[in-house]
């Protein structure tokens, strides 16, 4: 293990049950992986992938990237090893590897993928083999970025060398993926300018490029990134698969360097901008996640190009993977959730912490902890959100002498013994969010509740058209849990104000007069979380409302 | 002539000289049509057009409808015959459409073009040649809309049948020429539902779907419409050839409906959305006309889809057709600017009447009629635009007893003798526009100046990120004429303040604090006309400017 970097600790050692995450997790086992299989078979991807492989004869059917949606549900060939200690199939992904090895490198064929991806699956043959050729050929595709070889332009991230980037341009899955790729090669090389790459391209994303779901990826055209403060809501792409790259970027980020703010990038993307692309039941999926609908968009059992259902169900089969990690020094929680987690600590020592806690509607976590030993020493680290604006632990009820920092991490290093308990009390508030003045949504405010961005949505508001809707300044909102809504979820209710819109009728532009001022009637209004959207009648949805001033 | 639908004059017999738009046309004719002939040359666009017609042998090369840049260039074989009296060319687009007509048709083959502009060709051939199978043919193409032969989809307004279309949507370009097409064939069929059709579009277009400049087409992912109320700025693609298409359109309309506000649309386009399209040495050229630049945007000499440049130049080298037309009652002035027209009346009179004025800078208009005759009766229309607030109308000196009401034309009838004068009397003031809630532009203004729409450049705020200017809701403007600027126009200044961003630095979102009040700083602005932009260092530019509620 090196020294400094944290080490997810494997799915495999994580079990997600009750809360919040367990039974979505539940509906993917159940529902949604065989559901997905039929979808495979029923468009001929099975039999594509059955043929590329030489099992079946006959001709490609579809897209010519189609089997690489087989190899998604897969989850290719090092995790069937990890799972099973088969080698079946791992073979099969070797000597793929070693032939793109022997084709490509410096002195071989020069060229770089047009969809990065293999990079991650080079870096992961890398760890399991330890043979230095595929880490190579990783490194090799990355500094090949800026020939030309993909179309030199921005959309495929070729426009100049990857380490002279100023900013995250281009498709938008293809930039974090690559990203995703580059930290993995660091982590190994080291190279300085790797990492300066990734954080400047981090900043500019999280400053200037990123939904406030965490979506990434504002225009169409390309399924790209849009330049500074260009966040159109209707017409957001924010693709499903970029969120999920997304996710992997920012938990190799964390691992990386330890800074939480990358662990709340993570965790805001997860709760809304990803987990708004699956509908409640598991059986259908956002392509795209618009932060505002006039009701049309709506989630589809499949797609012709379909990459996002079968990632979206290969990252929350692995979810448990992005919840803790460890370092020499100890055990690090990075998100709540109801789960019991074991780790192998520094010098073999085996530990089992488990969290209770109905978060996110509540910030109250209560960790246990055992250990195989009578007693261990090690530091526990845990995640205080950037968004959470009071915190508070106690450890076996008493309070601690560390100072609990929003943002950052906080580290209790003590023997631990069997069944000690700490409390963690996050403060959960409904907050009201503006953006930065250059932004298209300057005027208007988002309803925050933890780490959770809410949405209104027009099946709550009949009769009224909830664009008109405004929100007064001093206006706060009180959480209800509602058990049958939506699968159980707390709503926010407050007070809002409705726009009169007559004078406009037929109108789009007119003379601003200080006299025409707009009439404003009171209204209650209700907001869900932004992920449970489009899963009741379709209807009109609101992220950024307009405020009183605008 | 049809009894009650205008007819154009010719752009043959006006002609425009001095004023605002003598010395664009002179530019055009000297610069930019040798500069286009040069670009088609050299582009192979030239070479393409030989070979098609058998006067030289080889491949073609490019894009597979660049010889179409040529027919635009060469503005068709009708107007060759029109404006020659020769043959040669009308005889090769005869054949071609005759051959059109023999395999399409009821009874024939089915199909319709994936670009509408064929109808438009057939409908001046038909008009030209008097033979009802063009008009048939042109007829057949707009009824197989909604068959799917090109697509099926809303792209290419092949959704449902032409007359079901409830919504403008697809390709911009597209759309208005189909629009224009559909306009021919109804001033020959009188076709109820094609007129509803039109009106219906036109309505939600105007309404809900077109730039403050009269540019349409908001979405760069398939140069298309978006829907209700999607009018971004800086992604705003509102193509020049829309434009030019709209101004087409609208034109049809006017001739159809007399009706003044289709000549208001046309004259927005044409000062805003069509004239920003070339620079003013006539040498460079916009394919998107943005409302919001932060200054990367910059016109080219030519592009690899080359159809705007000849499309801005043959509408240019044919403006004096859209001032003026003629019904059985007289003669209709549609535009102002410095220009001499010869029409010719029913009954075989012909007038000339010259219009004198410095129009859009200022809105005094004199008009001079002279005829061949004695003394003619006949009505004059003379139209009040939408936009102005106040209009007086003196002929000879005198107060007409006709009521002036802005968005009408004025209609004077009357013996007119040689040498009477009409003086038109329009305010133009400077005027702030708001637009509907549900745009994202809501909270914003954009400044207008009689059918001129303003913007402000970085170049002329120094020092200061013109993001940051916002409009107090009382300011005042006040024009300036300044001859060396910009070819000569009037520059807007006034008051404005500006925002102080401090608080924001690498900030997307915070939260909303009442008490975290914006500072503001009074400064001096300048505005210039929309269509000036980028016509000197490259720098940021924005129409909808931030009120100081926003």
């Amino acid at each position: 293990m090196a020294t400094y970097f944290l080490r997810a600790v494997s799915w495999k050692d994580v079990k997600i049950e009750g809360g919040f995450w367990g039974p979505r997790l539940q509906v993917n086992r159940e529902v949604t992986l065989n559901y997905q299989y039929e979808q495979l078979v029923k468009t001929g991807r099975i039999d594509n992938f059955c043929r590329a492989s030489g099992k079946k004869k006959g001709e490609f059917e579809g897209l010519r990237f189609n089997d690489s949606d087989v190899y998604k549900w897969l989850e290719a060939a090092v995790a069937h090893h990890r799972a099973t200690g088969k080698t079946s199939l791992l073979n099969v992904a070797i000597r793929l590897a070693n032939l793109i090895c022997q084709i490509f490198g410096p002195g071989k064929r020069e060229g770089t993928p047009g969809h990065p991806e293999i990079e991650l699956a080079l870096m992961k043959l890398y760890w399991l083999t330890g043979k230095k050729r595929y880490l190579a050929t990783a490194r090799f595709f990355i500094d090949q970025r800026g020939k030309g070889f993909v179309g030199g332009d921005e959309q495929y991230q070729d426009h100049v060398p990857f380490t002279k980037q100023e900013e995250i341009v281009g498709h938008g899955v293809r930039a974090v993926y690559l990203m995703s790729g580059a930290a993995d090669v660091y982590r190994e090389t080291k190279d300085k300018t790797l990492m300066d790459t990734l954080k400047r391209l981090w900043n500019n994303m999280t400053e200037k490029r990123m939904y406030v779901t965490g979506g990434i990826g504002s225009r169409y055209a390309g399924e790209a990134f849009g330049k500074n403060y260009e966040l159109p809501n209707d017409r957001a792409y924010a693709e499903s698969c970029a969120a999920i790259g997304n996710i992997f970027w920012n938990h190799r980020m964390l691992q990386l360097t330890r800074e939480a703010k990358y662990a709340d990038v993570m965790e805001r993307v997860l709760y809304n901008g990803f987990l708004s692309a699956i509908s409640l039941d598991g059986e259908k999926y956002f392509y795209k996640n618009p932060l505002q609908s006039d009701g049309t968009q709506r989630r589809m059992s499949w797609f012709r190009c379909a990459c996002c259902p079968p990632n979206i169900a290969r990252l929350l089969s692995s979810l448990g993977a992005y919840f803790y990690s460890i370092s020499r020094e100890g055990l690090w929680v990075h998100l709540y959730g109801e789960s019991k987690v074991m780790a192998t600590l520094n010098k073999d020592k085996k530990i089992i912490l488990s969290q209770s806690t109905n978060y996110p509607w509540s910030g109250d976590i209560n960790i246990k902890i055992s250990s195989l030993h009578t007693q261990t020493f090690f530091t526990l680290f845990l995640r205080i959100p950037g968004w959470c604006q009071k915190a508070e632990v106690l450890v076996n009820g008493k309070q601690i002498k560390e100072a609990v920092q929003p943002g950052f991490y906080l580290s209790i290093s003590r023997t631990w013994r069997e069944g000690d308990e700490v409390q963690l009390s996050l403060s959960i508030s409904v907050d009201l969010l503006e953006t930065h003045p250059h932004s298209s949504n300057n005027g208007r405010l988002a309803i925050s509740h933890g780490p959770l961005i809410y949405c209104i949505e027009a099946v709550d508001h009949q009769g009224v058209d909830i664009f008109d809707i405004l929100l007064p300044l001093n206006t706060t909102f009180s959480p209800h849990f509602e058990s049958d809504l939506l699968g159980g979820i707390e709503v926010l209710r407050g007070k809002a104000l409705l726009r009169d819109k007559s004078g406009w009728e037929g109108k789009l532009y007119r003379i601003y007069r200080e006299k025409q001022k707009t009439k404003l009637n009171l209204l209650q209004i209700s907001a869900i979380p932004y992920f449970a959207w489009a899963n009741r009648e379709p209807g009109k949805m609101l992220v950024w409302i307009q405020s009183e001033k605008s």
